[in-house]
């Protein structure tokens, strides 16, 4: 994958090495040919699929609804504006279920229609994903869009009621979250965009104001194969403290406690100033700081193994240093595109990947955790939102002097 | 299976005992006065408080907005309508919040808010309960009203962001449930309205339009007093089937039968026919036969205590006949007024009861379910809702004829 | 709380009845020939298997090993003796692991294995129940024994490791329980017992020094046909106090009151006084009471399916008037002996029952619970064990009397 | 904690700072002025405790049986025998439950008591760790222990029935595991040599046959000081493969492929060769690859915070590049030691620590971990077992180079 930048040390190199690169680091919002972590050096384990991507599985579709209003003080109901929903589709052509499982690591966060994928082990309809205050829209437009649908297809399961799946974070720094600006026609837009190919990543969609280890956060996807087998990975990332900040196990985050902490106060979850766990017990502010994963896999998973997956997530946030602090709604969903039918026949050939096997699948929803995230924040450029708070993207260059500093910068391929 | 040993009672016995009850089994809607289901002579274990009502326990409050409007067939977005908002809240003069645990013995149906509840052992905010399908609208609106009251009290929790806990029983029988009716104006009457003593029982708040055991369900309550503590219930019960009913352990329901069925078809919880478990695995259509139960007591127990309290409300269920059937959402939460302060102060003078001294706790919580559960039966009446459909209410009179033929009816206190 | 409605009935007509009955209530241990609870006439929902046992579930096989030695005062270490291991094999002819889930409603027990089947979803060998302090030596047999077995058969899962399932219940009222009596033998025996057809009930195997409810207690099955498919259940029964017996849904435990009590005072779950519930917070002395259930089917569920199975168990637990007190360890195991070659193939035929078909066998789980726990209290008689302490039989006529009081004795088949 | 070996790149160097330090490398067992991972120079996150130890948590005592005897061939019942026992205690002077929680990241093993755990919130007694196949044997004899104990102290918990904490890893690729080679004695050694002070680590008590990442493991142990609150983590590492090593987040196993795998082939979990997750779905042997986590502090929290904590675990195994592999056992207990009086007092001052003051001990319970595992790969030595198997030492100098080249080796205080 690439060799090593093992000997170049020199800045004049690195330099040199960041003018083989796209635009990264100045601060842009993101778009065809912007970087992604590998683009940048960043190494990872594993062999991702051609689009790194969830939608390497066949089948997944997502839509992003972006909502860029505004700027200047807050002003409640009025704005700024910074949020937005995702949708992810586990299937193309057709709403049958799919098996899943869940799992929190810290559930200061909400993902409605838990407790029936729990018990039933199915996924009924979309992971749709948008701010801690827009739930209830997305909720409600949610079941609007299904009955609409069903009154199309008579046939369709959830004409007669349904439990939508509804994750959030907090975008409160950037956004005004308590105007309620995600209407039910961006939850339409979301749904309706949802597309399988390339995926948009950093402030798009539900993850349009997050912020994350102190940087500007949102979404990020990547992709394993294993074997004839692929897992795919979407977060919605607004977690973390820097100075915890791992990339590629190299403690960047507190290399970087003198760039210019992430604006706004009441989120406390990215001043980018003190170390938890280095000998102090302050009261962190209450913040939103979470983190939403949607694991899709066509390997033929059980629900009760899709949540032997979903438990795999922390293992990838761990790796980036992060650990389910108090304040983060760290849930995570995953969903297997195989066994069609299985939501409504009996006897038929349902099938199953042996549980030692399992093994390779459980690395690869770590590692493409670990990189989704590295995505997410080398693809949010920076933002500034309501009250003028500015939260800095990560910044490109710097990470990657850090990285080859520690022989762990790879040439781009 | 074999012909009862049964000893022949005359009717008049039985209709003398009726002339000494109240206006009960005349089908109008119940009020000051209505019998609850003491009244009638059925009978229980263990003591109720005074109000046998979850407002027993000090401080906790119950707020109802019943939305009734409309005949004839159902038009989507017009109607009929028959729901509405129950609201509950652990303190009075506060919005400090409580600890608490939960569970679910068959998961479908919602409970938004559970994942926090679990992590943090607290319940923050009142719990509320509507219809499926307007879960999203009264999220929402919680939320709004959370924050219109911290605007006018700086101090409180929940300024930045909530986690609103709300949970629906499916009333798409009777009701136009996809006519999304509750509004922002019915969940803040709810809120607002909530109150002490006594509670409205039957077809109010979010049991409007609930259907039990294919008899008119809805909203019911129940306390037991346990030495200087006190286990109150408050249900909104829709699920069952009509074959299944035992009232104090006798199997009233497969003798009624011949009673006029639950109208409607969609559901398909109570059409009083057949008897599942008996031989067949006839495929029972998705209904939303469901049944919230909130647990409150005064009894300092800890997240992890309340929790087993939780869990013990399906023993009154399965007193009652139920079990928690597929198309079930019976979802429980329990939560404890005492420990004041738990929230923000360390150090301090918590208390717990001992673990061995749980029991007679746990015996309350099934025993009141099962009150509570027979308590919304009896004050529930017949309602006619959408296209006709007439779900009838709980037969009084004959109810009394069985148990008296059981040597169960007890005279009326 | 009000007298009673009740009529008068004569006890000529009673004691007519029992004439009719084998010679239940002579206090002999069971055997050929002994009642079950509905040759007494009890009457319960639901369609049995032929052999109204576990063993109506193909395949699935129960060996009992039980050790009575012994009379007069404890001396720990020689007795004496009441106690004894049972061995519940899934399968015949191969030891092919089958899937399983599990739940308690009160954890104040041991059932070992149980996380390895939370993970997996499959049950690799028999579930063993004994003893709450030989639990050690079973298992360590087990795995002895599997080892032997493995050494027979090169292929056989389970040589280089394994993670037995063995479960308890507290027998030392009666049994020397610290002298640790189970032996390897035992177990041996007990496995190698394991047999198809009818059960042995009551004071045998594992439940041979049992108390349930206050009267003797020990094994009990059961089984429900639904459509194609056999739920079979059995229960290790050593739960309860007699106040809250309810048999058939009446209340019979408390009109047991003046019946002897059950001897010693260490258990404390049986003396046949006091009403935990009606206004008391007494501290009950930590017993061993407690209920293992074992459930099997042949209809094919998938792992997360046998739990919602498992869960439903309460639900029998409650119509008998339990409740998972405090110092109860109430666990309960099942599994589907289908989809065969589940353990080892990928890409095959696996099949599941569709989540609403579960319902039924739901209901069944709940209703051979019940029947299974009465059957163990039926065929347990009367034990004089440790120092003296009785412990009685339930006893038959009496039953039969109060059922036919409250009209719901059903003449023997 | 010492400046960064930054400029330091020099083999010369390196090979110095080697000379600088005590006998590691060379072999042997460890002992008194052995070298802990602090001292190889590998940087870690946060401030331990004096003896960065489980045992800085003020009366948490440590006690290890090893039994080492026999050599060559594998005669099962002979030997040889590489295995032991350790006992973990709460506290020191009492008997007294503690709260307690706990969490499997794969439940591929054993720990015995956790049903009651989970539901009583309490831990009882020690936690016990020894190898798969003598958790009988030990589990039986610390229940012996506690009769005896409490026949000394009447007054004592746990005289009437006990339901031990027993823990395993799998230790047959050096040991005669089924050999059962644990006794009785060796059970109560462990037991009565628990003490406070620095503990052992590597190749002793329960740890004394186990391999982790395809190199030596056993137990390892390490602290962290958070305020005025201490977290100490007691591990007993079998887990992992050598090519997902991570150390201090460098990836040192992939560079140490050409090192002598570990010998033996049933574990199949260290053979040095493969790369699972690369693409790859080879069916992994069932192997015993497994880590068991005690985690200790004095902070006062709840049992649902305890569980939150050992929640944590996996955060700290997924930084050394562990995920729970299928064919692990990673189960995890924490407890907190505050609060005495909690298990009999009712109404007495309990505390807690607020949420939002947990997340620092959160961290610090997964950098212990992190500490914990290498400290237990650096002090065990290469060991030679049944067979002739050899499991290698982590190679102390290799790992010193390798860190240097990524400028993560830390000068040693």
């Amino acid at each position: 994958m690439g060799s090593r930048a093992r000997s170049a040390r020199s800045a004049g190199l690195l330099f040199g090495l960041c003018l083989l690169l796209p635009s990264a680091a100045r601060g842009q919002d993101p778009g065809a040919g912007a970087p992604r972590a590998r683009d940048l050096g960043i190494p990872f384990q594993g062999v991702p699929g051609p689009l790194n991507a969830i939608t390497d599985v066949e089948g997944v579709r997502v839509g992003h609804s972006t909502i860029i209003e505004g700027d200047g003080p807050l002003v409640v109901g009025q704005g700024p504006v910074r949020t937005g929903v995702t949708a992810v589709f586990p299937r193309t052509g057709t709403s049958e279920p799919v098996f899943a499982g869940w799992y929190s690591l810290n559930g200061n966060g909400e993902m409605t229609g838990t407790t029936w994928v729990e018990e039933s082990g199915f996924l009924e309809g979309p992971v749709m994903i948008t701010n801690t205050h827009s739930v209830g829209t997305v909720h409600q437009a949610t079941i609007e869009w299904s009955r609409n649908a069903a009154a199309l297809n008579p046939d369709a399961p959830g004409v007669w009621w349904s439990l939508p799946v509804v994750a959030e974070t907090w975008d409160g720094r950037l956004n005004d979250i308590n105007g309620f600006h995600v209407r039910k026609r961006h939850v339409f837009a979301a749904i309706e965009s949802a597309a399988g190919g390339p995926v948009s990543e950093g402030s798009v969609g539900g993850g349009t104001g997050m912020v994350c280890n102190s940087f500007k956060g949102g979404i990020g996807t990547s992709s394993r194969v294993v074997g004839s087998y692929t897992v795919g990975v979407l977060v919605q990332c607004n977690y973390g403290r820097r100075p915890e900040l791992l990339i590629a196990g190299v403690p960047v985050g507190r290399e970087l406690l003198g760039w210019p902490p992430a604006g706004g106060r009441e989120n406390g979850a990215g001043d980018g100033s003190g170390e938890p766990g280095a000998g102090t017990l302050e009261n962190q502010p209450r913040g939103g700081s979470s983190i939403i994963v949607v694991v899709a896999t066509d390997a033929p998973l059980l629900p009760h193994q899709l949540k032997r997956l979903a438990r795999r997530v922390p293992v990838g946030i761990g790796r980036m240093g992060g650990y389910g602090a108090d304040s983060s709604g760290d849930i995570f969903i995953a969903f297997s595109t195989a066994n069609e039918g299985a939501w409504t026949q009996e006897g038929a050939g349902l099938s199953m990947v042996s549980n030692p096997r399992m093994s390779p699948l459980m690395l690869a929803t770590a590692l493409a955790t670990e990189e989704a995230i590295t995505n997410a924040m080398v693809a949010a450029r920076t933002m500034t939102g309501r009250d003028g708070n500015v939260v800095h993207g990560l910044p490109h260059e710097e990470i990657q002097r850090i990285l080859a500093v520690h022989d762990r910068l790879e040439i781009p391929r």
